[in-house]
């Protein structure tokens, strides 16, 4: 029987070219708002016994939540054999810990909802950073996707004599895995944190690569300060303007249209989160991973 | 051991009232948003064997769920004896059927979930109306409170000569008992909803309260598309402008605006949800629930 995928809100259009390769049926679905912003939502298709895709990118995710929530109760209701959860980016993977007494340890209370709601999860480059896998939060299988060998083609494609930089230690992982699949050399920056929006970063010594093309490269690209940090620093050093790549491009406020005009020679992203940046897709990983 | 209480965003003020009348203690507690918009929640007060009390009024509820979510987790793991949930108004009670084959009955699945994170809500009446108890759709110990009596009070110290009018046939419940309460005729109309927004109003014989000022009265005022029908009707019918009267102030939109200008003598709501309109103030009754 057919795989039957849902579009959540933004994600229509992922949804509909996953199914189309996977030869899939698109649900026919009403999800909209009542006037007093309480969430309608009802499901036309018939579920019954069949194996259901639900695709919800989770960036800005608290009010995705109640709407993912009551698809999956109705699924469950409809007697759908299978919900499996296509969240391209997914969110609260940063409060992973108490830094402080008395917090929450948001990426654990998160992932126990999503946990009780579907079957399985399937993401691109989850922001593992403290945790190392999936299972430490999830209780349900994760299948975890890397953008990192799309990346890697597309900068073999479009940039001569690049050189890799994460702009932290954390980028480390992502950085790493692109500069082996593209064969490029790669340097790691120093930052050191002083609050949520504003870091100082420390250069290397990058005065062997002033021939090269900077390729900056992160996970998310959320405020983009460090980015910003990071280009205009190479910048003073006298490299060349670089182009900054991020595989989530969450840009909060303006930070993409700073992140432009800090000298940058282009800002491109994967589509895991729709917007205008986004030149890398990863749509063929998730059919992979489907299949 | 006193109790600590908790203002949600837009609640602190009434937690702070009930907190003072019943010598409480107000929590410590930070709850912001990153850039990102993910939810950030720390408690510094210690909770350990205490009984919290959680003000959140749950109107456009979609993304105050996963704070309240946040915070009932870490209530728990904090070690607190027992989390009661003060939603002055409650959403999702609309939903409480299927009215067309694949409908998701938003109400059982609302309440499913906040069972699962308080051990008690107090309400303040709830859009009760296919359902008839709250145990119907809340497995927790619901207290429901009723503003009829003090809506009542209002209207014997405010209006000479009243007749109570109710919008429509669910509102009997509440007219009725203000009625009782202010020792005042009332009526009701009958109305015929086309959508969401648009309704049909059908008014009764009002010829013999020509004198009366007019007072209509509804648990939820959100479109106010119902009210400003009846208004306008009542005006035709050579009435005085009434006096409109709202539990629960949820306005969409521009409504408010709408309903002041379709020619009414005031608008005047309870607080249960915060609103310019706010002239009935219900904290003794949450207190006295409280008690």
């Amino acid at each position: 029987m057919k795989k039957i995928f849902f579009g959540m809100p933004g994600n229509e259009e992922m949804a509909e070219q996953i199914c189309k390769i996977l030869d899939g049926e698109m649900a026919e679905f009403t999800l909209r708002q009542f006037p007093d912003e309480e969430t309608y939502l009802r499901i036309t298709s018939p579920l019954e016994g069949r194996l259901c895709v639900i695709v919800c990118s989770l960036h800005h995710p608290d009010n995705k939540i109640i709407p993912l929530y009551y698809l999956s109760k109705l699924c469950r209701e409809l007697k759908a054999s299978k919900l499996i959860l296509i969240a391209p980016y997914l969110s609260y993977m940063r409060q992973d810990i108490q830094f402080h007494p008395g917090e929450a340890v948001t990426s654990e209370y998160f992932a126990q909802l999503v946990s009780q709601w579907v079957d399985e999860l399937i993401t691109i480059d989850p922001h593992l950073h403290r945790k190392h896998d999936m299972a430490e939060l999830y209780s349900i299988p994760c299948m975890v996707l890397h953008a990192a060998p799309v990346i890697a083609e597309w900068i073999i494609k479009n940039i001569e004599k690049p050189v890799l930089i994460g702009p932290d230690m954390e980028s480390e992982q992502w950085v790493s895995e692109v500069a082996k699949n593209s064969n490029s050399p790669f340097t790691i920056l120093m930052k050191q944190r002083i609050d949520d929006r504003n870091v100082i970063v420390k250069l290397p010594h990058v005065e062997k690569y002033m021939e090269h093309t900077p390729v900056l490269i992160d996970d998310i690209i959320s405020t983009a300060r460090t980015m910003k940090e990071t280009v205009i620093q190479l910048k003073n050093a006298g490299m060349k303007p670089p182009v900054v790549i991020g595989v989530h491009a969450i840009f909060a406020g303006n930070s993409f249209e700073d992140l432009q005009l800090a000298g940058v020679e282009g800002v491109v992203t994967c589509n895991t989160i729709k917007h205008d940046s986004n030149k890398i897709d990863l749509i063929q990983l998730i059919v992979s991973a489907l299949n």
